[in-house]
C-alpha cells in the first residue's frame, strides 16, 4: 500500500525466549513473526509441550513456536546461568512465564541481567503478577477464569458457571505481554534503556469484562443470571443461535428492518402488524416466543442454506463453524493466514502466521518449529561466536546436554 | 526495580482514535495509559456506546476511554474532513475499527493520510481483515465467534454451541491492533517511516484456540464432543468445577500427590489403594465417578472453606468469582490496577489501568473519560494552534458541532 521495503518490522531484534506452554511462546511467537531472532532456550528434555503422551509434541507446541530457533540450558548448573547472562548481554529481550520467583531461585534475577545489559527488555508473564497478596496463588488458565469472572458470566441460567472453552486467559496474557515488550522496545528508542516489564493474566483479562461489567454496573452493581446465547441484558429478539437441519447459525436483530424480513422470509407476514412484537424492546420481552418462531423456521433448513437465505434478505447472521471447517477456511488460507504444511513428525497439519499484518511486507514464511536444542551449534556462534572447542567445554561442565 | 526515571514509555506520542465500541478504543485505551495523547474523535452526537438507553452512557464508555480527550468531526463535511488530516499531520497513530471501506466512502483515505504525513502509522481493526472472500461478512462479536469456531468448543456435550460470555473477538482484536501500533512505532524509530498496520478478529482469534486445534489434531482431525468444565481431552481426574454449599470450586489434579492429598481431606483413605483409581489415566476413565465423590465432599462445605482447605492440602483450587468479587478484589486494587471512582455521571464505579506494567514508573492515575467534544478548544489550539475566530469558522463550516 506505501511502496515499503520489504523489510520486517523486528529485523535485527534478538530476544532469549523463556517461555513454556502458551503464555511465554505466544509473545516469543508474534516476535518472531514480525522478524525478530527469536531463540527458544528450554531445559535439556525440552518444556513441557514437547510430550503429551508417548513422547509425540502438542500441536500447540507446533503451532506457537515456528520460526524460534530452539537451544538448551541447564540452568541448575554454574556454567548454564553463565551462558545465559552471556546471551542476555547480546540480546534485546528476555521473556518468561515462569511462576513469580522461580527464576531468582535459581540464581538467575531479572535485576541482575539488566545491570549486564543495562538495553535489555525484561518481560514477566504469570497468573497475579509480581506483587500483591494473591501473587502465589495458582495459575493456570482454568483458576484464573475460576477466580477472574469468566466462569461467572459464561453458560446457561441453569446450569453451572462454565469456564470458557478456550485457553482466554493464557493468550490475552500473551499478547499484553507483546504488547508490553514492544512498549518497552520503542521506549528504549527514546531513551536507551531497557525496563522490566510485567503482565498479569488476570489484570489481562479484566478488561475483556467492559460489557459484562457494564451489565453488572446497569443491573444495581448485582450480577444478572448467565444468559447462553441470548442477549446479555435482554436488550432485543431474536439473538441467538438457532438449530439447523445439520447444525446451528447464530442470527441477531439489530434494527426494525432486520425482524421485518426475517418475518417476510419465514413467511410470517401476518406478524408484521402483531402488537406484541411491535417494538425491539416488546420483542426483547417475548423472547422465549420468538426464539421458538425462528427455530421453527431455521430446523427446516440447512446451516448453509439457511444462513444463504438470511444473507440475502439482509438480516444479520452467520454460521457456527467448527474447528475443522475454521482451519481449511479459505479466506484465511487466501489471505496468508493459514497454511497447509507437512509436517516431518506431526504429518499434514495447518499452520498459521502472525495476526499482525503490515501493508508493503508480506508476513514471513511460516518456517520450522525447532527441535530441543536444534540450534546449539548455530545459536552459540552467531550470538558469541564460540567455535566447537568451547562448546564442548561448556557441554562437559553441564551448561546444557 | 531498575531506577528509572518516572517517565511514561509513551510520553509525546499523538494519537487520533477513531474507535467505536469496544476494539478501536481499547487499542487508544492502552496508548492513553502508556502516557500517549490520544484523541478520541467522535461524530457530533458521539459513538455507539454514548447512549445505551436513556441518553446515559454504558459503563464500558467510561472503562475504555479513561485519559483521552474527547473532539468531534463531522466527517461528512469537507471541512472536517480537512481538520481531521490537519490533526493527521501532527499525529504519530491513526486508528479506527470502521468496517472495510468505510471512511474511504466518507473521502477519508489510508494512503492520503500517509502521503501527507509520511511518518503516520494508520491501523485499521476489522472483523475480518481488508482482504479476502469474507472482507465484508457482517463483523460483530457475536458472528466472528460462531464463524471463528469460539462456539463449538464452547458448552457442554448435550447442549448447543455457546457463545463464550465475554467479548472475547473484540477484545483479541484490540489488544493485537495495540501490537501492530506499537511494532509499527518501533520500526519507525530505525526506518522514519509510518506503516499500515490491519489485524482481523477472526485471525487474532485463531492462535488462542491452540490447544483446541491440538485437541482436533489428536483426534484425527475430527472435532471432540464439547465437555463443559471437565478435562478438554479427557487427560485426568478430578477437574471440574464443583458446587459447594453457597457457590462452586475449580478442582485439578496434575500430580499423584494431589489425588491422595484429596483422599485424605475427603476422609477417603478407603480409595487409597483402589484399582480403578491407581493412576492418571485410570482416574480419567472413571471421572463421573470420582466427579461424584468430589462434590459429595465439596457440597457438604462453603466455597471459600472448600478452598481454605484445599490449599491447605496443597491440592490446586481455586474459588468461581462472580464479577461483584472481581472488581472488589483486594489484589487488584493494592496492585493498583483496579481503583474506586466517584463519577460524577455514573456514580461509584470501579476504574481500571493498564494491564500493562513499567517498572520504576507509577502507572498514570486513571483520569477521567470525555464528554462528547469536550476538549474541542483544548486539542485544537494544542496540536494546531488555532484561536477562537479559526475554531468558530471551523463551526460554522460545519466541520463539527
Amino acid at each position: 500500500m506505501t511502496g515499503q521495503e520489504q523489510r520486517w518490522p523486528l529485523e535485527g531484534v534478538r530476544v532469549l525466549d523463556l517461555g513454556q506452554l502458551y503464555n511465554g511462546p505466544y509473545a516469543g511467537f508474534l516476535l518472531a513473526h514480525a522478524g525478530a531472532d527469536v531463540v527458544k532456550v528450554e531445559p535439556p528434555g525440552g518444556e513441557a509441550l514437547r510430550d503429551r503422551g508417548g513422547g509425540q509434541p502438542s500441536m500447540a507446541l507446533a503451532m506457537l513456536n515456528t520460526r524460534k530457533r530452539g537451544i538448551t540450558i541447564n540452568l541448575k548448573s554454574e556454567r548454564g546461568r553463565a551462558l545465559l547472562f552471556d546471551l542476555a548481554r547480546q540480546a534485546d529481550v528476555f521473556l518468561e512465564n515462569f511462576a513469580p520467583g522461580a527464576l531468582a531461585r535459581l540464581g538467575v534475577r531479572a535485576e541482575d541481567l539488566m545491570a549486564a545489559n543495562p538495553r535489555l527488555i525484561y518481560a514477566s508473564g504469570t497468573g497475579y503478577g509480581l506483587s500483591g497478596p494473591s501473587r502465589d496463588n495458582l495459575a493456570m488458565d482454568l483458576t484464573v477464569q475460576a477466580v477472574g469472572g469468566v466462569m461467572s458470566i459464561n453458560g446457561t441460567e441453569d446450569g453451572p458457571p462454565l469456564k470458557a472453552g478456550l485457553a482466554i486467559c493464557d493468550f490475552l496474557g500473551a499478547v499484553h505481554l507483546y504488547s508490553g515488550i514492544m512498549t518497552a522496545l520503542y521506549e528504549r528508542s527514546v531513551t536507551g534503556r531497557g525496563r522490566f516489564v510485567e503482565v498479569a493474566m488476570q489484570e489481562a483479562l479484566y478488561p475483556a469484562l467492559a460489557s459484562n461489567i457494564a451489565g453488572l454496573y446497569r443491573n444495581g452493581w448485582k450480577q444478572p443470571p448467565r444468559r447462553g446465547n441470548k442477549h446479555p441484558n435482554r436488550g432485543s429478539s431474536p439473538y441467538n443461535v438457532y438449530a439447523c437441519r445439520d447444525g446451528h447459525v447464530a442470527i441477531i436483530s439489530v434494527r426494525e428492518v432486520h425482524w421485518t424480513n426475517l418475518l417476510k422470509l419465514m413467511g410470517r407476514e401476518d406478524l408484521l402488524n402483531e402488537p406484541r412484537f411491535e417494538t425491539q424492546s416488546l420483542r426483547a420481552q417475548h423472547e422465549d416466543e420468538i426464539d421458538a418462531l425462528v427455530e421453527a423456521w431455521t430446523s427446516r433448513h440447512g446451516r448453509d442454506e439457511a444462513v444463504d437465505l438470511l444473507r440475502e434478505h439482509r438480516i444479520p447472521a452467520a454460521p457456527v463453524r467448527n474447528l475443522e471447517e475454521v482451519t481449511a477456511d479459505r479466506h484465511m488460507h487466501e489471505r496468508g493466514m493459514l497454511h497447509d504444511v507437512d509436517d516431518p513428525i506431526l504429518g499434514r497439519i495447518v499452520l498459521n502466521t502472525s495476526p499482525l499484518r503490515f501493508a508493503g511486507t508480506p508476513p514471513p514464511e511460516i518456517g520450522d518449529w525447532p527441535d530441543v536444542g536444534e540450534h546449539q551449534v548455530e545459536v552459540l556462534h552467531d550470538w558469541l561466536g564460540l567455535d566447537e572447542a568451547a562448546m564442548k567445554e561448556l557441554e562437559r561442565d553441564g551448561a546444557f546436554e
